[in-house]
């Protein structure tokens, strides 16, 4: 951590400083440049207090030099985490795809879509019983029942499922839930982040609609720092100005988060584009800049869905994609090796 | 509710679509362009599911023409709300300021900072038990011991109180607590809106990280669709590019918002600006603009504070805010009258 | 055009509305809803000035139902443009890689680097003369001395090259390069596309730095009304609130262009990501999304270079990404015929 | 400038980093901390070239610790710069008002603008001859005849005028104009900038659609790195993602800016918001934040304005807002003195 002085600041305010940091238990070592001084912490400086130090009159700012994500951090779990759900693997060289509806809306349609997605090769069946829904109007899921409905599809395709927790309340009701997934709503919310972390499931923590990069990190560190390290964290495209994209699906996210954490990364191109015709290239994308799994909306009838219709991929449309997709990474499998 | 045809839709499919229209009762006005083909709906399309219309063959877009929030929204509404909890008032031409140190950290604390706040003005005390914080290292509040500390602040000052709550499972704990603050970060925590629409308590709602407008007034509408119609919203500044700022503060965002809806606008230059030398001056751009109230953090040691010290203001600069404030009000009150 | 009319608007000043609608040379085709009355506008309204309808005291918001541009639109311009430049070919199933220095620095440097990047299968040679530079002080490139070592590497390696032209006098100073580059810095500087559309080269146009895709087509109109037809367009990233990407590369730009216009579409993955390791991720990503061709920056001493050496590839990092780009192409091949 | 050293450098490579240090004539200072070493630079880094020195194998990142901006901060030149224009004053104290048609239409309609404008305060005439469009098809402006018009202007009510240049070869059309304006999406066209570097005369310089303050400072660096140092810095609304808003008016960057630099700060709530009914609450809310000055569109015949009318004030609106902005100013007047 490097804290920059104020300019004019007196030697014996700078002194004060000093004694406060060393009552931190770390190390002051004051460089003065010729305009700027500043002042170089040696130990560790998790337990100072970043926005104490800046309300301080000596201090203009204050600059991390480590991150603040530790469990997420790949600098001190340097090898991937694999991530295992009823025989799916995500991670270290392992990818999975998850495709399923949007919404569970009967025993027929799930069976159907199950059916199809299992056959092209899917290795989770996704569908949401809770449904997270801008409108109050809006049709909020089968609850419940439908997670009844996900067990069914569990057992007939001997298929691991996922399906989103909305409320820390309605976690007994996911027993029989191989993943639990976090909505891009609830990412920052840490009550149930918490409440996650006590669980023994996998989860699939998807980026806030405008969430940075450390901050999704900082949200898988609150589930991974309650005991639950069985994290994968999801892209699923960003707020964006543009409003001919539904958001901004920035794939260089990939890689960089393939640099900051060891933690398996997901794409959802069907969230990040909102359209079925883009879905496909958006997938194709995500795989070639290196994600570890898919997580895609498929149903069989788009045009009577219950929700995000719009954005499903039709069985036949879903297995020319799970071809394409399996090229795409075989031509960029191992990119790190080289590069 | 408008459906534009795709180009070249045959007669027949588009009076399958007009068909399916009918069934969901409301009837459609075909307008034949030079280019393109629209359908005009007349009716009640509260009802239509616009994704199942937009991934129907025959649609190349649906846009909607009157609001998709009902209670929150002016149309049927016209009447500013006034919002009144335990003696403050906002809305509706009353004007109330929330004062107080971002976190309960100690009776003393609270003790001295409402003593102050109130002497200037002030007629709401904020203090935060429950703090959701980005780290999960951080100080995460005092709690159940923080909202004691608060009832105690209550009574000996007779100022209503108002302070986070992040759980629905901790309401119990706030029945002496007047306003019920949700958080940007829960914003479209639909779990925890739901359960604040069956309280009796005024919320009061903060836009979340880089909502929008439009998303704003359907978290509200959440509420109220609930049963509870005392909501107030908070402008906190959203998500930006610039790194020179904590947040964007769109004060357009209030003249807009006061255009759409009659529920309360308050301000909360604190966390829009982060740093106390930017409060004042964001605080009178929101009164100028036209906001209801603003909700500013006040502490007597912002270097010593527990959270979020450096944009804490001193009593005597909230004094001297108050002040001018006032004066900025008393400028252009009742500026929709004229212009 | 839809005009979407006022609540409570009298029937005389409705009519009013049609009057003038109709001195405007279009019919209108008024809808009366429950609650809204729009207004449907049949005839050819890209005359029709929407500032002034919206100005109007009849209406409350106007929308356009076909596209502000023409020529660079797919709607009249069915089939993909093929651009063609000194041999090198793009769009309509061609696939061209631009790659070479930022910037032009010495004979040695570029000719090494045309060496290395022909080699690897690259169509065409990117140096720059002119560079736009945040900083008045930094390196602004070598000028004409540049363009004439672009000319010599022409010569000698018989590679058609592109270089960005900042300023219309400069025009003929660039009468040997095969492609004129528009920087995101002035992709909406009018003077010089005005001037770019009167001249008989390629033009690759990069998408401003916060430009929609909108802006981005509306600025190719710009150039091809002025008669050059011969416009690729650039996708380089855009502005992000994040901080550990450079820019937000959203890939999904790509096929939602791809509909919209018949135009190539090139990405530039070194701009868009700014770090060499993310520059093969970003570049697989962009041709697995449908991407005509790509510009790379590649150098063969990065810790050297005049500007912008951290994201430049090697030589030997470039023709991995040749081989490896090649092999995603191959996965995602006439990805429009199935899908 | 402090270089944050890569993990794991062995000792040698840490000193060839020094020496190529001591080479650029700093003096390294090596700080070794537990889990990170950093070099602290002392001496003048401004020649150091970042980019060189981010991608050397031993460097992880670099931050600097003094402004990028020297003419244009307030470091190196404390008191703010008074701007002077025909007799109009902005800054350090001085608070003016640009206030005309958004395009010069006529001698009439300028005519009587004008003396709408000067009777309610105006003190500078603001007038487009030539038009930043963003449709190739769309009115681009009087041109010649235009700036003939505002002359007219100019002498008739004895008012300094202002208009924006778009081309550097049309400057020798501007002898006659007081204050010359580039606008946002020309903010950074360096060609155009370097220009106005050589006049003697005053620069309104609009911030671009999505340029950081940062990069407004650099603009403004490079008019003044030539030698003119009257520019005067102008906020008007950045791309934000709502569609509810045109622009975000983020009125925190105010004192931002005004922490920064010396240059008189401008707001323009007409292009930041594009309603008419927003203007003057925006307005407000700049002057509430500590502006120096507006430039406010203002028309007598918003609904045949040929661009832009829907933004524009009628006269008596412009008097009211002329009237209560002063109101709010001498509320917040000397702010700077007590926080």
């Amino acid at each position: 951590m490097i804290v920059i002085v104020r300019e004019g600041v007196a030697p014996d305010k700078l002194d004060e400083l000093c004694g406060y940091l060393r009552s931190q238990n770390v190390e002051p070592h004051v460089v003065v440049g010729e305009k700027r001084t500043v002042v170089g912490l040696i130990g560790d400086t998790t337990c100072i207090d970043v926005h104490r130090l800046e309300s301080m009159d000596q201090v203009a700012s204050v600059r991390r030099v480590s991150e603040p994500f530790k469990k997420a951090g790949r600098q001190f779990h340097p090898d991937d985490t694999v991530v295992e759900a009823g025989g799916a693997v995500f991670g270290g060289g392992h990818f999975g795809v998850m495709a399923g509806p949007c919404a569970v809306e009967s025993e027929e349609q799930c069976m159907a879509v199950a059916a199809a997605v299992k056959k092209a090769g899917a290795t989770v069946f996704r569908g949401g019983a809770f449904k997270p829904r801008t409108s109050p109007y809006a049709f909020q899921g089968m609850g419940e029942e439908g997670l009844a409905i996900l067990s069914k599809v569990k057992r007939e395709f001997g298929m691991p499922v996922v399906s989103e927790v909305m409320d820390a309340r309605d976690l007994p009701l996911f027993d029989d839930v191989d993943i639990l997934q976090v909505g891009a709503r609830n990412m920052q919310n840490y009550s149930l982040l918490k409440e996650l972390g006590k669980t023994d499931k996998p989860i699939l923590l998807k980026r806030g609609l405008a969430a940075t990069i450390e901050e999704l990190l900082m949200a898988a560190e609150y589930i991974m720092a309650g005991g639950n390290e069985r994290v994968m964290l999801c892209e699923r495209g960003t707020r964006s100005y543009d409003t001919r994209t539904r958001n901004a699906f920035d794939v260089s996210a990939i890689p960089v988060l393939r640099g900051l954490t060891h933690l398996p990364i997901i794409a959802d191109p069907s969230h990040a584009t909102g359209r079925a015709r883009l879905v496909p290239p958006a997938a194709y994308a995500a795989v070639a800049a290196g994600a570890d799994g898919l997580e895609v909306e498929v149903h069989c009838d788009p045009a009577h869905a219950a929700s995000d219709g719009v954005q499903a991929l039709l069985p036949a449309q879903f297995d020319e994609m799970m071809r394409r997709a399996s090229l795409v990474r075989a031509a960029v499998a191992d990119p790190l090796a080289v590069l």
